[in-house]
Parts: C-alpha cells; structure tokens; sequence
C-alpha cells in the first residue's frame, strides 16, 4: 500500500462538524469559526532528516523549507498566514547552537511574510531530527481558492520554472503569498495548488477534485536551469522536461481560470512581477486523464509526480 | 543544557504579530483572528515510540493519547476543541491494520468531545513512531483562562487523583473539557493548567506566570490507587505522595480561584460531577516559593516535575 492508498483509506470517515468547510483532501482545512467574511485555514507539515534533507543542509535552510513549505500551502488557498507553532523532535546528539540556527531560518521568513511563531513544542526522537509546523491562516471567503474548481476550456498557468529543485531550490524557495494574493484580488482564479508532488503529480490532483482532464503542451511547459544542467551533466540522467514534470518541491503555483482572463492576466503579471516568469502550460478539457502534446503528437502521460512512499 | 532553558533561548524573540494575544508560555497559543467576542486557541503536541509510549501500547491508546494531551491544553483554558489535524511519522515497518487503529483510537475520542478531524499528512521516520495532533478550539474572550491569573490568598484545587498514570492512566485519561468549561462558566477562576509534568512542576508554572507562591497541604493532596499499589509493590519506590507531587500525565485539572468560592465550588462540583474528586491542596501565597505542610511541619518543596530531557 503506497501513501495515497492508505491516506484514501484513514481518510475516509473522519469525525467532522459544523467547523468544517473543507477538510482532508486540499492545501489547507478550511474552518468556518464564524469571523465575519473570512474562512480560517489550517495546516500542518513536517520535514525529516534523511527524507526531506540531509545533514548536509545548513540549520537556517531546514528552518526555512519546514515553514516555506506551510506558507506555500497556504499560498495556494490565496490566503494570509498568521501564526504558527513549530514541533522539534531532537536526535540525541542535538547541539543547542544548531537549533537556535534552524529558529533563525523559521524566524527570518516568519518576519518577512507577517506570520507569527506562536509557540510550539521540543520531544525527543533519538535517530534523526524531524521538524514539524502547523499553520493558520485566513481568506476571504469569497476569494478561497480550492483545488476542485477548474473548468473545462480554462487555460492552465504555471509561476517560475520547474524541475531540478533537488540541486538547491527545495531550501531556499520563497512561497508565492504575494503572487497568490494578487492573482486572487484581480481574476477569477477557478482552481490552484502549490507544486510539491511534482507539475503531474499536483496536475492530476486538481484534476480528481475538479472531475475533469487535462492537456499540457510540452514546449510550454518552464524548465529551470538546475533541471537543464542535471539532464547535461549525468548522461544517464532523465531529459529535462520529465524532470520538470516529475520532480517534486518546486513550490510554484499551479492554477486555471477561463482562457478569455488569459491575456489580461499575463499583461498585468508582466507588470505586478516583472522578476518572476508566468507561462500558460495548457488547457482543461471536459475529458479526464492528463495528455502531452508535443512535436511527435498527442499521447496519455504516464508520468507519476513523487509520491512519498512509491 | 535542559528542555525548559532551550526553550527559553528559543522563546526569547519569537516573530509576532497583531493576532498573537498569548504566545508560547501558555497550555495553548491564544489568537484574536477577528471572531466577535471570542479567542482562536492553537496548540501542538507530539508523541514518540519509546518516550512516551512503548510497543506495548495498543494503537487505539496511542491514538487516544496523542489527540487526548491536545483535548487537555484546550480545557486548561476552558476553551471549546473546533478541529485538529494528524501528522503521521511512520517507522519502515508500519503496517496500515496497526495505523488505521491508531486512528480508531484518534477517532472515537474526537467524536465523543465534537472535534473534527479535518486532515493532516503522514511522513516516514524509519526508526519509530511518531504522532502530532495540531489543535484549533475557541473560547470567549472573558472567560479564557490563562495560567498567569493566581492571586495571593487563592485556594488551590485539583481534579481527580494524582500519580502513578504510568501504570495506565496515561493511555486512557478522559480530558476534562466539561468540567473546565462548567468552572469557567460558574466560578470566576483565576488560573489553570492541566497536569502534564506533574502536581509540583506545573504549579511552579502557574507561579512562576503569576509571581506568587504556593503552600500545599500533604494531607489533602489526592493520590490514586496506582500510586499507593506501586509504593507497596516495589520496597525502593518512592512514597505514594511523592509521586502525587512528581508524577507526570495526570491530564487533570489544577486551578485557583478566590478563597470566597472555596466552598460553593465544592457544593456546586458535587452535584455536577458527582463521580470526579475536586479537592482543595492548599493556598496562593504572596511570598514566592512552593511549600509543603505536613505533619513534620513546612518546608520548602525541591520535587521537580517530571523534565523531559532533564
């Protein structure tokens, strides 16, 4: 049983209530906890030694990835983040100098994005450091986007350039709040997640919850340059395309609205975020599955994003 | 280095922002995200194999435990549980039957306290278990109790027994969210903690919170039965009363309110609560410092709590 199995099964009858306006299943738990006009988020998300980095990562950066990693999902809801609260389970070689160091991290991205460190707890797990963060936020509720909205015929929009985070960008990415924000406040943005599986991965997740499919054009889709050096420098390596299909933790932002918006919003992109690359990737068409079309033609994508526990 | 001062190194210039109300130093994080007349609380609380429970727990208790230690920070504040997530760290060997009655365990008691599960996410630790449960509840804004309220001339009360929650107590404790909400409602209580490091380590807590002192009388604190069998069974053991004052996992309630109520609060409590012993252990004192009256006399009180990496 892989991860999405047992999930789908633990998943399947979980206590709710009249809080609940989204629950498993999205970036963030949507709670209703009655402030006027706003839906509460929440979220958690923990990073382990040896899985999520290694002891080669410096302090600063693991700090950074385990809340970047919250910020970012809550990016992809276009909300605010507010306060967090951080689980530090130590080895039992923990330096104390290394902690305040991983606390710098959290603390310097906590600042720049508003959000506050409310608190948290330190146990003990003796083999590997393992760092955990919840998160709430909040979004008006009318402009709460969820992964289940895309409509056939609305064009597919990616930020950034994909793949090859693995060679650095997976501990200093910079979650796209402000982008998110912005799309949300100016278009009406029908479906969005934030890539941690993978673009196929995290494409075939909206596509479930949006009951639709797909279909990408491969020239469209943005290579990073990590993806691009990776494919030169180890012949055996995948080509780079696959590695910006495939690969997970790019933390970009994956989102449709109708293709007449489609214009309009690159035009205002340009001058909103004249720094950071917006490519439409594709289309949402009435037909599920997710399809490829590239110079040799038209073909089914087998290609699955990184699935924790493959 | 202990737990307790890295804490404090780590609490010492946390990010804030104007939602924080009470940040880390309290059961729970206390936020004002705008709802009318009433406080969003947040807490977070992990569980590892081998430090707080061993292989011979059966999962339902450790899905029990964790979500029960969250339910308990939100009563120590006489707040109401909304929802909580679940961060599952699984070791190379997990079984989904052994997960799935983690979750039994987690389920069962988030029903019978109206919490939902609203998500959460599972990761490996390959070495041993590890479960975190993350908590959203609210409570008004007037009746929020925080530990920093005792006042010189209190009385002090304690829910329940007190010790030896080792010997099984600690898998099956019932969090006394009725019973905070009921005091918080009727009696205007000072200060309160739920009992998780112990009697004498969690009023050194509140004291510390309140700049006051305490004065316990030995005679009146409750001990359960696990801790006087354990004192008969084991020639080397500690008193029972020691491990009253120094045991840790009671889950029970320790409050003070103005000496005034003392008795309405007993006659109240009884016919409420007819089957849970509420005693009064003795007084908040203007002097810092925790003592202990006995028959020997009073002396100063150096039993710590149980300090998890002490």
């Amino acid at each position: 049983m892989n991860e999405l199995e047992l999930i789908a099964r633990l998943t399947r009858a979980l206590p709710a209530n009249a809080s609940v306006v989204t629950g498993a299943g999205d970036d963030c738990a949507v709670l209703d906890c009655g402030q006027p006009g706003r839906y509460l988020l929440f979220k958690t998300d923990a990073i382990v030694e040896g899985v999520h980095f290694t002891s080669q990562a410096r302090p600063e950066q693991i700090g950074h990835k385990a809340l970047g990693r919250c910020l970012s999902d809550i990016a992809a809801m276009a909300g605010r983040p507010l306060a967090a609260l951080v689980t530090l389970a130590l080895p039992n070689n923990f330096s104390a100098d290394f902690i305040e160091r991983i606390y710098t991290g959290i603390n310097c991205l906590a600042q720049r994005h508003g959000v506050a460190i409310a608190g948290g707890e330190t146990t003990r797990n003796p083999e590997r450091l393992l760092l955990s963060i919840s998160m709430v936020g909040d979004v008006a509720r009318d402009k709460c986007i969820l992964r289940s909205g895309a409509k056939a015929g609305d064009a597919l929009f990616v930020t950034g350039e994909l793949g090859g985070s693995i060679a650095g960008r997976h501990l200093e990415f910079e979650p796209r709040l402000s982008e998110a924000q912005w799309l949300a406040a100016h278009f009406p943005i029908h479906a969005m997640i934030d890539l941690s599986d993978g673009l196929a991965g995290d494409l075939r997740h909206v596509l479930r919850a949006s009951r639709v499919g797909a279909e990408l054009l491969g020239r469209a889709i943005p290579i990073s340059r990590a993806a691009k050096l990776q494919a030169r420098a180890e012949s055996s390596s995948k080509p780079p395309l696959l590695s910006a299909l495939g690969d997970g933790e790019d933390f970009e932002l994956l989102f449709s609205l109708a293709s007449s918006h489609a214009v309009p919003l690159l035009d205002g992109w340009k001058k909103q975020f004249p720094e950071l690359r917006l490519s439409c990737i594709g289309r949402i068409t009435a037909e599920p599955g997710l399809k490829l079309r590239d110079k040799t033609g038209i073909r089914s994508l087998e290609t699955h994003g990184y699935v924790h526990f493959a």
